[in-house]
């Protein structure tokens, strides 16, 4: 089953090495990983997607706690937040498909924003459901590039990741 | 100066590790990092965004593509290319700042995702400076929360990552 994580981290030199090196030394499979400053520039958020079950996770968990750098850590799998992605897709674009590529891309509310002599960028927000059937929708325009974040997540309501850090609990 | 490097990876378990340690042994600071599948699941690829002088760039570029599993790496700091970030910001949201906060939303082409009793989630992309401004923004707002992807990047007009592979040179 896929988790999603949240760990909130010391921006330290070498910290995403522990926290990766912390998975793969125990062969656990990260599915993605985003990483960035958050509104303190001292300290920064990953987003893990980790397909484990409920034991590994569980494990996981608490070996990230015990690393010095890690401020927070949070499964929010089961509760209600929202997660997104965002994906650029580099697809054929001359004058003859554009208006169909423009309909799919107004359908999933993205966004063209670049227009080449005979290629497209396209970019997008959504859940895994959405990003997957935008990629489809795209497909028959021949996709010659695509990058993707990976997911990153934020609690609904006024729960918050940093709510009970170690250092308050 | 902030270099910008895209990186195909072949998807092998512990490859995240390998890249990371690569940075973190020679004390190079990553300033963001963001891994996703590509158009091939057994393909990721990885935007770097390092802040180092060229000749450590030239080094790093060339230690990454000694890795077994490195297909390719790009620096494309100097290519035209368009580089997006995703954001997902918690503010305070009683119905009293709603509106101030929706024109925000919308000269920065945002998002509201979601809506608390006393709290809204904002979904915008953008390059750095956008970014910034939109945090900027909000700030009166009370941010209770933010994450960020980390920069993503993909080169303008018919040049792909992949054009250039190990295998085809």
């Amino acid at each position: 089953m896929f988790r999603t994580l949240t760990v909130l981290v010391e921006n330290n030199p070498g910290v995403l090495t522990r926290v990766a090196s912390l998975f793969s030394r125990r062969g656990y499979n990260i599915d993605s990983l985003a990483v960035g400053q958050t509104e303190n520039p001292t300290i920064s958020r990953m987003t893990i997607v980790v397909e484990e079950d409920d034991k590994v996770i569980e494990q996981v968990t608490k070996q990230l706690d015990k690393l010095v750098d890690v401020i927070k850590v949070n499964d929010i799998t089961d509760e209600e937040y929202v997660g997104r992605e965002l994906i650029l897709i580099k697809t054929d674009g001359d004058p003859s498909v554009r208006g169909e590529i423009m309909q799919i891309v107004e359908i999933f509310r993205a966004r063209i924003v670049d227009i080449g002599q005979s290629s497209l960028i396209i970019e997008a927000t959504g859940d895994e459901g959405k990003i997957r059937a935008i990629i489809e929708a795209l497909k028959p325009f021949h996709i010659r590039e695509l990058v993707r974040t990976g997911k990153i997540a934020i609690q609904r309501g006024s729960r918050s990741a940093a709510g009970k850090s170690k250092a308050t609990e």
